[in-house]
């Protein structure tokens, strides 16, 4: 039986919600930070800004698809917390779990970005998709054994919020794979997956879904 | 027919606007840390310190416009989700394109305040208020025909929203078309364009409204 | 007359909320990003280390002010916004005008620690104290004049949120002035008034009330 | 009696959360920025990388450590406000003393993770727990006496609340102890016990909760 401070803590979902979005804000804008513009001193002409500026393109790149990550994450975690009545601290600790991976995504696309034909890398960043996703899976399955989940939300509902989970991880757990053939068709299948979940969401979803 | 996930997806007003403000009001401090303070070891005498200071008014007024730019894209998108009824998980992902756009804005400041001679930097900036326009436009236009605008907002609100973004963005294109004249020239009208919108709202507003 | 757009928009009270309080949590942690942890290199034994914290000293101290300072702004900020009935975009852009200043705060905290005998860095210290004043002060006047103000605020309350804002920065005004006799008994009284604000609110508050 | 102005002031709980929720969410991100990718210069093989990024275990260790701490504390607070029918300035200030010793953290974390030998390291780290425990202990006495409890809580939560802050800086001060015999010792201990607070809450609790 969890002692009574425990059974009184950390019921707030809106403060739960404000510091999820606090923490996004803040890791989907540090990403640019690393954006480092051109030294003033090695641009001598607008063709030289210009060089510099393409130069920088594969880290926009980079940075373009952790965006996309963690607003996939985003929308994920907001998607289930809408349909939670309450919460209790064991669901909070699971979503802290879940924020302390996401704060990490700066760090690994900045690995990612420096070092893009290492399998180490890549293999890292996935971890950093991994974690999340595991953090939402266990949230989903806590809050439904637990009774948190709003009465009102049909077993079809209940089921697709976690297949989704399970699905997008397992497309991102193959692309991660390719990295044992190359990094850079790994990272290659990684966006589109991310890109699919964002324009075209027919596809790779669960049949009947 | 989009999945059933997709219809559930995002549909959090609160948690998108308080994602946006997070992230405004990080991309307008961001901008500061990027004042470096003079060097002690340049500075010997309060003349000194004065000069070294002036010589920053420069990158002041970069970070102010910066600021303004920001203030101005935060007033137009709360101005838009002020209408809406709801939210779904396309408006959400037009809106994280908006954000991802507004969080490129310390990048590209900082490009222009290290090349305020260089057309290359300038049109940079400017595709970086075109981007966040664009984003505006397309929700303002998606929410119009998805029937997420509250029902009791009347035609010439929804027009004068639209018209907005369409003005303001002529300008801005305008400002941008006189860097092939002078970039200082070009950075001039933007600021003024601002300006005007900020405290003489009657003037470059579409005839009528 | 306002135009169509500018009577409609940007009249949320909890999203300038939101900005102000996610800027302000930026630019309070902003502070303490300055305080750099000694070099290893230089440090041998505890006593070394020891020495190199004690050295730190008056830059905490420094960062302590300026948290206070902030802290005193957002309780200011907050005290008025509670006391509105509603925004429009004339207030709106008043605040942005005051958080623009309240962002510039890590910028001029580091330059006066840097520069702390010098008065020209005391004096741009103050300016970011005395223009967040004059933004608070125009904020109520403006807003008890477009009739902004909740009906049912008595008129005490409303001479003293104004009467509050002045004498404040009078006494701030004072601490600036003694900068020409010395620096740091200027940071002294600045420091003081704050203190008096934060613990003793007796003290120096017009009479009556 | 306190001035009008100081009975009016500061009285939004919704506000308060919110830029607690901002300061958290950019201090635990901010942990991160300090973790350097390893340079590219010094990597020239897989096996290069994955031993520079072992060689970053510590530093992982040491902001896991602090991501802890800082939930920890933030769940206390919310618990703490979720049991207030209101604020007042009073209570506000307290808060904006606990907030201003959490933004220290990345400070604090940073020392213990480049000197984790040091007993110096290790007791400023421990004052880091020490004074945000002591600004709630104050905030929940002060918010009791002040009659700011809600009516309805009663007292063996009042009570659970209290002895919850004592016994976890007991701890927390027994780890930190430790430090004259072994910094790694005191470290561990800190550690093992913000683990019992995460996952296993029936240790360590006053008996009878």
């Amino acid at each position: 039986m969890p002692t009574l401070y425990n059974r009184i803590a950390n019921q707030s979902m809106e403060r739960l919600a404000a510091l999820s979005d606090g923490l996004f804000a803040i890791a989907m804008t540090l990403l640019v930070l690393d954006l480092h513009v051109p030294v003033a001193e090695a641009v001598h002409s607008e063709h030289d800004l210009g060089r510099a500026l393409l130069a920088l393109a594969p880290r926009f790149g980079m940075y373009g698809m952790s965006f996309l990550t963690l607003s996939i994450f985003w929308n994920g975690q907001q998607t289930q917390l809408n349909f939670l009545a309450r919460s209790n601290r064991d669901l909070t600790w699971i979503h802290l779990a879940f924020l302390c991976a996401i704060s990490m995504m700066p760090f690994s696309t900045q690995l990612l970005a420096e070092f893009p034909a290492y399998r180490t890398a890549l293999l890292v960043y996935w971890l950093n998709i991994l974690l999340p996703g595991i953090a939402l899976y266990a949230s989903w399955r806590y809050a439904s054994r637990a009774g948190l989940v709003k009465d009102d939300v049909p077993m079809e509902i209940r089921r697709a919020i976690r297949r989704r989970v399970v699905f997008a991880q397992g497309w991102y757990a193959l692309g991660a794979l390719l990295c044992f053939l190359s990094v850079r068709l790994s990272i290659g299948l990684i966006f589109l997956v991310q890109l699919n979940y964002v324009i075209a969401p027919r596809f790779l979803a669960p049949r009947g879904e």
